[in-house]
């Protein structure tokens, strides 16, 4: 049986992840993980005349990169999964469409790199898939036109504003043993839309707090372990003013994890230097995070056992001009030393 | 094994559709469907306040209707999936978070509903959830405003344009034999993103039909089946324009479509009083014609099996406006007689 609880899986057989790639931009590159990044591309267009062409082509270069890295041939990928941040999810439908591989697009905002891991490793360990390939990517300056102003306008960012992270990541699961990552999925726990009716789409960490404390709280219950039983337990994109409300959520239902948790959005930038404000954000914040460096750290057996949990506020400009809420969700997968 | 060819599963245990419901609009009520859908909803904005909200409520009584047709609780489906054509698939976020299930967004346009249909009874099949429920919706006006005009200017639209359905269709799979529609999911065929280079938005058939043949295509290959095996072949918003190049794009692949094949967007209109051009589309064209009517016809043995292809347009407003052409996809999914 690998259901446990009502929205967790542990897997009966082994889940390896295969390979993990990274490509971001020169501002992740000057960060503290800028050594671990697979390619770094300092043209903030990456060869492409728009912001959106600029995402896209960073998914087809993380795609190429974790096949190259892997040695895996595209047509040996059974599905690929993917999304992104933008309407209608552009950057990847034009991103990795010449792969020309059976594709399975997902929306889970900032989420979607969770979305995909847990999804491509359900299909691998329920027998659907020999090999799947998620990749999840965002862009500064396309989430800006997205979502907020354009940036000639050169506005004022709030303290609990994030920054877009620039980059794609790309994931291989397989159950197939050989030359792997080293690290391995071994289950997870489905999220839920959470809406504490927060409407300020520029502190996206105190809206996305709420849906993390969610899942690492049923997750917890679920598998029936404590904090301590994970040697890092890492949110997406959740900045330092998400971290707060969290752990302050997560002790009031009973769980410290002060010391345990860090995140994605604290660990990509250095506060100090780069005016990034609460942290990083995106699709591609988490992904690269984990691609470079947390699988670096699992795998060299730094951490034993992670539970990782991409975090996805669900607005879109128009819910934001009609005043909406921003609801959010965060989908957790416990990643170990293969 | 459950595998078959590059790109297709074929169950080993029977899939159940446990229940279908549809939610419609007036307009689709009138229509040659009309008597067989579960709900009407004469107030075009379905209670709320914006076509965004309108969009979110088909879904909530969509949801709700499956629920109360089945018997199932909320509590006893482990997943839900569901996706629309809003940018960052916003009727789905605020539409069926009340309902506070573990949820996994997906993102395939007009194509979603086949995406729900075939990730969830993948996700049953091997052994991942005991129910999962699938939901999509589009609205016409939503739709409008998304992705051509305002109404209130009053444009002028093409013959090869088709009409977005104002409707949803929530479905919910599971493997455990008691009381279902009669209708059973066998397997399916994933799709491909494929691009002709067409960029008028203004012929969603054109766009999509090429998407549709390749995984028509694919599909009897996979299956080593030939068009007169199944009783029908259904695709999912192509209309009159979109049936023309498919029939056209087979006959050059080798396969005859002629008489076993049609397309939920001519079935749901009448082109003579309707005034819908090509035919009907959006994500809830496929998901209400297959709850209202296929799922009738194939329960009732009028069909044994049927292949339910929806179509999906991967454009964006910004895709459009910077001059992309209209990549599509198109993921099939095996119905027969449980």
């Amino acid at each position: 049986m690998q259901m446990i609880g009502k929205a967790s899986v542990a897997y009966d057989k082994v889940i390896y992840l295969q390979g993990a790639a990274s490509v971001v931009g020169q501002k992740e590159s000057e960060g503290p993980l800028g050594k671990y990044f697979d390619e770094i591309c300092p043209d903030e267009r990456v060869g492409g005349t728009s912001w959106e062409e600029a995402e896209s082509n960073l998914q087809i270069k993380a795609v190429g990169k974790v096949l190259e890295k892997t040695g895996v041939k595209g047509d040996d990928v059974r599905y690929m999964l993917g999304g992104d941040l933008l309407g209608q999810c552009m950057a990847t439908s034009f991103g990795i469409a010449d792969y020309q591989l059976p594709f399975l697009g997902l929306y889970g905002a900032c989420s979607t790199c969770g979305e995909g891991l847990l999804v491509g490793s359900m299909l691998v360990a329920g027998g659907m898939a020999e090999r799947v390939l998620s990749v999840t990517s965002s862009h500064f300056s396309s989430a800006e036109k997205e979502f907020r102003f354009p940036l000639e306008y050169g506005n004022q960012r709030p303290l609990s504003a994030t920054w877009t992270v620039t980059g794609s990541g790309a994931f291989i699961m397989t159950s197939q043993k050989g030359q792997d990552t080293g690290v391995k999925i071994t289950g997870g726990t489905i999220g839920k839309i959470t809406d504490y009716g927060i409407k300020d789409s520029m502190n996206m960490g105190a809206c996305m707090a709420p849906a993390a404390a969610d899942t690492i709280a049923r997750h917890l219950c679920d598998f029936n372990r404590r904090p301590d039983d994970y040697d890092k337990i890492i949110t997406g994109d959740l900045g330092y003013v998400g971290q707060e409300v969290l752990l302050k959520l997560l002790d009031d239902k009973g769980f410290d994890l002060h010391g345990v948790h860090t995140d994605c959005g604290i660990l990509i930038y250095d506060r100090e230097t780069q005016d990034t404000h609460s942290g990083g954000s995106g699709c591609g914040c988490a992904a690269v995070t984990l691609a470079a460096y947390i699988v670096r750290q699992i795998a060299s057996g730094e951490w034993k056992r992670v539970l990782f949990l991409p975090t996805g506020a669900l607005l879109s400009k128009t819910s934001f001009n009609e005043g909406k809420s921003v609801p959010a969700i965060c989908h957790g997968v416990v990643l170990e030393r293969a």
